[in-house]
């Protein structure tokens, strides 16, 4: 089968490799349909996050099941599935408490399982799946193909923004910021909508994510940054600040935009994987600002979110503004790299 | 009159100051009935925090008022008031919001008025309170001797407590951890049971506050510290950590031991004046640990505290274990630095 390679800082390959073949009795291999780029997936790709031997990448895909272990009971062949971020068992102490990603049985796409099996990366044709029962969710029947790029987004990029959002614990009627304009940050806009916040804050400098923002319920857009940006944003929240900042980027200088932007007693969810991030814990303590999120734990939200995919009532999938065939997955990543893509979903 | 006055590290004296006058017509003089030490204290009397001139020090009172300005309409001489560790107006939109600490208006008792008057300390026979309609709260009758230092509580330590917990989130039937065995964490370990906590481990090596711990509502002392103590917590509580974790003391060890205590997922609420710590954001990040608190707006918690503390059914005043004259205070000082006294009262 064909699956994507990262081999080397910006060498990146759809290459052939071992189809996947059922390892355990809790397997599933899944026919990828469409995939996505992340983010997250850039670090890699840019070598600020070492690349020592070629990897196996990508985290995001739906699909339909093609074979189930001989202990899979709650998914049969044909079934239309999402896969959420990281594999997990869904049973248990860890998953009951909704830390899917801290699952005593879960781990990444594209490394180990903890019986040390090697897992696909979720940018190719196939994946085997662990943990299949506790890790994939079915759909109610199978999606048309404009509903497929909607899914795609449970697999991460709108649970996390929903992440970012539940983290910070944005209330309904609250004033909310939202740092990071990426797909992540348009995310979390739709999730502090679909909350009810009263009055969202998006902050970007670029036309094309500024429309999205609006179109997934921003009031308002903030162009400058810094402590420019955060003056505008004190001046329009009641001149005191955020209830709820939504930090979406990772780097040090959006966690301080962060900072600057929440009022007194304010609350952080930050989503952005960190990148020397250091928080000036006095000046937190002074002002009462709290900080949550992390990782976020996709399956845990998926069932919460997925009536309302299906409904039509949130259409996430908007953050997707290049759709290619996986065979032009290295112009994918190039799009993305150069900003002239928001997101890139693939067609398998 | 007679107050507080730290001239240099451990040189604590009670001298005879100018008794204060009101200087806005929002002030009142409050006739202080009983005040205390806090753990914070000790940071400039040890010389831990700088100082280099004389300062008026103290931030917990209880009193009777004597005198108000013309425009104060919610006291009367003769009432017997709780003071919050801040002054501030509880009309501001921060106010509003319960972060009183940040009051546009507010300020510290022995610093400065935003009017640029001085302001009294607590440790003092009178004090001029700034803002006295939002800063002071009323019994309805006069306490008994029995009850002022119940009332005390309320001026910081007991509230402080409840920020911790308040703060990180607690839940009924969540599993707590305590760092810090001081008055607060006391007080943390009283009001993470008031919150309906179901399970709650106090760390702590000395045996008359395991004692309060216990009589508070803790159901287990854990004396071992560090990644053993962490072991032990992690054992007692399911083998994944506490659901919430107080802080309660500000050092980079306490902060550290809260962290390895906390299951994925959980919420760590700090309330210990922090000393340099530091976090480790990426660890916090993957294992979705969250932090919240700071400097506790205790104006905000009064109301909500006062009757149970009137009715008995908590009793937050067993921090107590050592009751002054004021022209003691000295020793109360001494006793509190060398741990001989958890927490100093001070009656005038």
């Amino acid at each position: 089968m064909r699956a994507t390679v990262l081999h080397a800082p910006r060498d990146i390959r759809l290459d052939d490799v071992p189809a996947p073949e059922l390892q355990e009795d809790t397997d599933a291999i899944v026919r990828v349909v469409a995939s996505c780029i992340c983010g997250s997936d850039l670090w890699p790709y840019r070598g600020i996050k070492e690349v020592t031997s070629p990897v196996r990448i990508g985290h995001e895909f739906v699909g339909i099941v093609e074979q189930v272990g001989a202990t899979v009971s709650t998914l049969s062949p044909g079934d239309f599935v999402i896969a959420p971020f990281t594999f997990s068992d869904n049973v248990c102490l860890l998953c009951q408490r909704g830390v899917h990603t801290s699952c005593v049985n879960g781990g990444f796409w594209g490394a180990k399982d903890k019986q040390g099996h090697a897992v696909d990366g979720g940018q190719g044709e196939l994946v085997r799946v662990p943990w299949a029962d506790g890790t994939l969710v079915v759909t109610p029947s199978q999606p048309s193909e404009a509903l497929v790029r909607q899914l795609l987004t449970l697999s991460d990029v709108f649970p996390t923004g929903h992440h970012a959002a539940v983290s910070a614990g944005v209330t309904a009627g609250s004033t909310v910021v939202v740092v990071g304009d990426g797909a992540v940050g348009l995310s979390a806009v739709l999730a502090a909508k679909r909350l009810g916040a009263g009055h969202i804050v998006a902050m970007s400098r670029h036309e094309d994510r500024q429309r999205i923002a609006l179109e997934f319920g921003a009031d308002q857009v903030v162009e400058e940054r810094g402590k420019d940006g955060a003056a505008v944003v004190r001046e329009i929240l009641d001149g005191i600040g955020a209830d709820f900042v939504l930090e979406c980027v990772g780097t040090a200088d959006s966690m301080k935009q962060a900072m600057l932007s929440a009022r007194p007693g304010g609350r952080i969810g930050y989503v952005g994987v960190p990148h020397d991030v250091e928080l000036n814990v006095p000046a937190m303590f002074a002002r009462n600002i709290g900080l949550a999120g992390g990782v976020a734990p996709v399956r845990s939200y998926i069932e919460e979110l997925l009536p309302e995919v299906l409904a039509g009532t949130v259409t996430p999938g908007s953050v997707f503004d290049l759709t290619l065939p996986l065979d032009r997955v290295a112009d994918g990543y190039r799009a993305m790299d150069e900003r002239t893509a928001i997101k890139t979903m693939l067609t398998i």
